[in-house]
């Protein structure tokens, strides 16, 4: 039973999982969706059982009943790159692609594309967080300037984030979480909805990353007084030190149940704990790096990643 | 309570559900999200029991917690045509309006838009199709040539479909589905995913247009021998007349497990219906048109939306 890896070609991360699988004699095939067609090819026949037929690649053919597992890393789009009618060529390609597999019956995803695409929605995501217990800061997403100055007079001093994540500008642009001066002029929040949020006066960040039923967890120092270190992934690495950490087990509980209702076999969860000891739920990421935590922390994400994907598929137990 | 129709402003038959739902006294907010944020606004704060706040049109303002249900019809993309960063603005205000929409606890989607998704892939309905006991014509996914000559072999005579239905260029290009001659070169399959199925032998057409758990069946007239009408959407209107038929019990209680199993509250299922009164299932389109069916013949499916789209939320009942 193959292991499905979707990702582009540079992905070392992706590196570290295939080798364990390798190790462990689980085989393995890697492909980005960005080939097909050019030099992926696909058969598949719809049958009573689901699809028959193969993935065949310059250096392997896998058979479709043969995949146990799909890993959905950090895959290019299907079709790119078509000469002919390329926004076709490209939706074609897609739907063959991920309709296929899709239509696979019993293989485990991580993370099912439905589910990654309903965990993208910021506001969804904070309402089940807030289902399962966590507590939330207060957070409104508007294009209202008079309703942005009403909140930050409630609820301020706020922090501004990305409704979305990361731009799909080529570069792409981010927006790190920045601090929403006292006297801030609202009125650009007309041009393009934007999320303001209750600043957590924290600690330490915590970033914990979940693979099925385990859970990693780094954490950072106690933040200095008066260090402005809102957005660790924007701050210079070598002031910001993790380290491993402990999950408390009302967290873990929370947690798991997140995973559930949100259908999540991957998370990268980051919470903000204040000093009485609060952990606040400010997102969860559900293809958020590991790399640099199983580095910096010692975790051994890619190995329990590994674990999963290599484990039997239901049908088979 | 107010229904929130999403959909485009030139949409005559969303026009047909509204004028129903206005004569029922059901309130009704009918937005282009294309329109947000340059005229309708947004304001929504998350809180313990899901969003609250509001959504401003020229017209009217509509409570967030008012909203009983969501017609996603013909809707537009939010954010369109903004002058700065136009990628980044329609990604955030994608996110901030479906973001909170989702987020709305009890509210009833037609459809949402995870099931409208997973739907448009053909192999995976094909699947779902199969799992709840349709006859499903023999369906093949491929871009090797050589799969595709073998598949004739076994199969014909084909016809040729596109994968994914309308393309997304402007305007928008269709495949009808077309009849592959029996000398086919395939060459051409190697550069885009290509679906070829069995040609059913049909003897008429069914449109069966499923809203919640009633359906309304339309037929054409049996086919005289010779007549080639293989794709209904493409042939002469005046040479392919319809009328209303009968749906028979286990075919009704299919369709009922599919759309369970696919989460739909509306589907438009077409079928052909051979000589010995199997009815091959074709294709489900969860957003379909309906408009065309209920003037031809006579069936009432604007009412039963307006009706589905009025019924009071689950919570509430």
């Amino acid at each position: 039973m193959t292991v499905l890896i979707l990702t582009c070609a540079e992905d070392v991360t992706a590196d570290m999982v295939v080798q364990r699988l390798n190790a462990d004699g689980v085989p393995v095939l890697r492909v980005d969706p960005a080939d097909f067609p050019r030099t992926v090819g696909l058969a598949a026949v719809h049958t009573a059982g689901g699809p028959a037929g193969r993935i065949t690649t310059d250096r392997r053919t896998t058979d479709l009943r043969d995949i146990r597992s799909i890993w959905v890393r950090r895959p290019g789009r299907p079709g790119l790159g078509a000469a002919d009618q390329p926004a076709w060529t490209a939706l074609e390609s897609d739907h063959a692609w991920y309709g296929t597999l899709r239509a696979l019956p019993g293989v485990r995803w991580m993370n099912h594309p439905d589910a990654h695409t309903a965990c993208r929605y910021k506001m969804w995501q904070l309402s089940v967080a807030e289902s399962v217990g966590f507590t939330v800061p207060a957070t409104l997403l508007t294009t209202e300037p008079s309703a942005a100055e009403r909140f930050a007079a409630d609820h301020g001093p706020l922090v501004c984030k990305s409704v979305s994540g990361r731009a799909p500008d080529d570069p792409p642009l981010a927006l790190p979480t920045t601090a929403v001066p006292a006297d801030a002029d609202f009125a650009g929040v007309a041009g393009s909805a934007t999320c303001l949020q209750r600043r957590v006066d924290k600690r330490y960040d915590v970033r914990l990353t979940v693979v099925g039923d385990r859970m990693f967890c780094a954490r950072t120092d106690e933040t200095p007084a008066g260090l402005d270190d809102l957005d660790w992934r924007y701050a210079d690495p070598e002031a910001v030190r993790w380290r491993a950490g402990e999950v408390p087990p009302d967290i873990a509980t929370k947690v798991t149940a997140f995973m559930d209702r949100a259908r999540l076999a991957y998370g990268a969860f980051d919470f903000a704990v204040t000093g009485d000891g609060t952990w606040s739920f400010l997102e969860c990421n559900a293809s958020g790096q590991f790399g640099f935590f199983e580095l910096v922390a010692g975790l051994p994400v890619s190995e329990a990643i590994a674990d999963w994907l290599g484990a039997p598929r239901e049908r088979d137990r």
